[in-house]
């Protein structure tokens, strides 16, 4: 099968060859020739120039056996396309924070759509270069997530600010939300629109939440986008990083696909959510700092807890930047070999 | 009931008049008289001097009707009593990093317990201005938590550096936390001569690892310890952030009680492991900042999920820096409302 045939089916469910694979990540800090591209261009002018951002996304599907080529792109363009000011150095920043109503007013949806075109123009150039047969993925930012960096105005450890303004002024963070799932529907329509095959949301945060608050806050927006980028009639695969608490809520998001982080086994998603869940995942990204061995172990461990049926493989995080290229490489071949002796 | 009393009677399952209940880090920054005192003594100072530890650890239980005092202390003692240097600012460092069998062989265990002898007089300050009817606890972190400060050199996010050790050279890492254990095990059992009622393990970090992993680099020390330390008598108290992966793993470490944070609901603890479970928990922190009417409608779902049998009511982590007085003080009413009307 070609990989996105072998996606594609995946992702319904059907029968495949072997589990399609890719990396969430991929493309990134962990390769030297992305390393190499970095020293003579910034991060925000990859993400923005067509073809740096087309070159970046397709290294890791050159150098890798793998079925998926993911837009590189960051989930903090939605915030800045309603007007945020988005740092990256010398640490992430967002500002001006969103803490009442007239912070929300002043987000600005008019033209931001427009103004996120050169994702459009960088999936064009990624689907031209990558041919036909290759899986390519785009993506955002789920709402819950994006809210914590323009409530927080950055990284949080403990969401006090964001969580704070959802108990005391919830129609507040309600429009805030509005705002942020129409442009990110628009925007993962646009996508599809101009070359993803799929689209996947990134639910970094909610995780942090109990299923009591996830429900009220977090899982309806999801719903939301989900059921209007699925009227393309493309796949979306939902990452919720802490979904063992939550399993059975995020369950009932809609997608096809649960993407499920390293820290529940692939086994106990399916015993509660059912045998025909589609799962993506999730191998420690970790494990590729061990020994080859182990990393066959583990890889043979996760794809054993689905057969391979319905399973796209993939880390159960983020690749992260130190990660040795040889640990990759042994992950891909355990897949392969796994398939070649079980399927 | 004395709060002693109440307290070691719903360690051990029995009746009470209300819920204990005590909050974690309720000393500490949210108090202003914390703040004052703080003015004039550094970090390390007040925990290693007897009379300010034990007047910081007093503080809480003067201001709030709560029914626990908590020793003022931090669990990086363990790897300072070990050799190696703890520092609290700019950034948390501990230096020098274990990584290979030559760095745990500097680990220096000789000597290690006596130079934690300040801890047992802060502990017998604590009884001895607190009374006969308070409950004193003493705490220490739990080896997984501790080895991730002593091989990542401070926090981390993804814990490669301490789990490269653990797939590599899982021989060192146990020779690590067998040292840990060992230490560990004679400070609680110190802690507990000197006058505390009952002791918990912090497992801030061990919810990062899938049950895999955790039964074989985290549960085995975990169980060590424990079993020692009841053979003392006392109940043991075994919070581990991010429990909900791995409750019935964690229901094996030999705990009278389990801390559950706030990202999984009690009601779901008790039905995968039992009615007869005693459990500490667990408000999300954040509730805190809500209005009151949040507050008490999220303490009383908390409440009614256990209805208050076996059950110490907590916060679900530790009190943020910044909450709100008032809002303890309306999580504490809440509490003694709610009994009144449900007990």
């Amino acid at each position: 099968m070609k990989s996105r045939e072998r996606f594609l089916c995946a992702c319904r469910g059907e029968q495949v060859d072997r589990p399609p694979v890719w990396m969430m990540r991929q493309a990134g800090r962990s390769l030297p020739e992305y390393r190499a591209l970095r020293e003579k261009h910034g991060f925000w002018e990859v993400m923005t120039t067509p073809e740096l951002a087309a070159e970046v996304t397709l290294q890791p599907v050159r150098r890798f056996p793998i079925d998926a080529a993911i837009l590189f792109c960051d989930i903090l363009v939605i915030p800045a396309a309603l007007g945020m000011e988005v740092q990256f150095t010398p640490k992430l920043s967002v500002s001006p924070v969103v803490r009442d109503r007239s912070d929300v007013d002043s987000l600005k949806p008019a033209g931001a759509l427009e103004s996120l075109a050169y994702v459009g123009n960088s999936l064009r150039a990624i689907r031209e270069e990558a041919g036909e047969d290759m899986t390519v993925l785009g993506f955002a930012g789920a709402p819950y997530t994006i809210a914590s960096y323009m409530v927080e105005g950055g990284s949080s450890k403990s969401f006090h600010k964001l969580k704070g303004l959802m108990y005391n002024s919830p129609d507040t963070y309600d429009s805030m939300i509005d705002k942020v799932v129409d442009l990110t529907a628009d925007y993962l329509e646009m996508q599809l629109e101009s070359g993803a095959d799929a689209v996947q949301l990134f639910d970094s945060w909610a995780g942090e939440l109990n299923i009591t608050d996830y429900r009220r806050f977090a899982l309806p927006a999801v719903q939301r986008i989900i059921e209007r980028v699925s009227r393309k009639g493309a796949p979306v695969i939902y990452f919720l990083n802490g979904v063992g608490n939550l399993l059975e809520a995020a369950n009932e998001c809609g997608a096809q696909v649960l993407g499920i982080d390293w820290r529940v086994d692939l086994a106990t998603v399916r015993k509660r959510l059912g045998d025909s869940l589609v799962v993506q995942g999730n191998l420690d990204p970790a494990v590729l700092f061990a020994p080859s061995d182990v990393i066959k172990k583990k890889t043979n461990a996760m794809l054993n807890q689905t057969g391979g049926r319905g399973h796209i493989a993939n880390l159960g995080h983020g690749v992260m930047p130190d990660t040795p290229i040889s640990g990759i490489e042994t992950f891909l071949a355990a897949i392969a070999q796994w398939a070649e002796e079980n399927q």
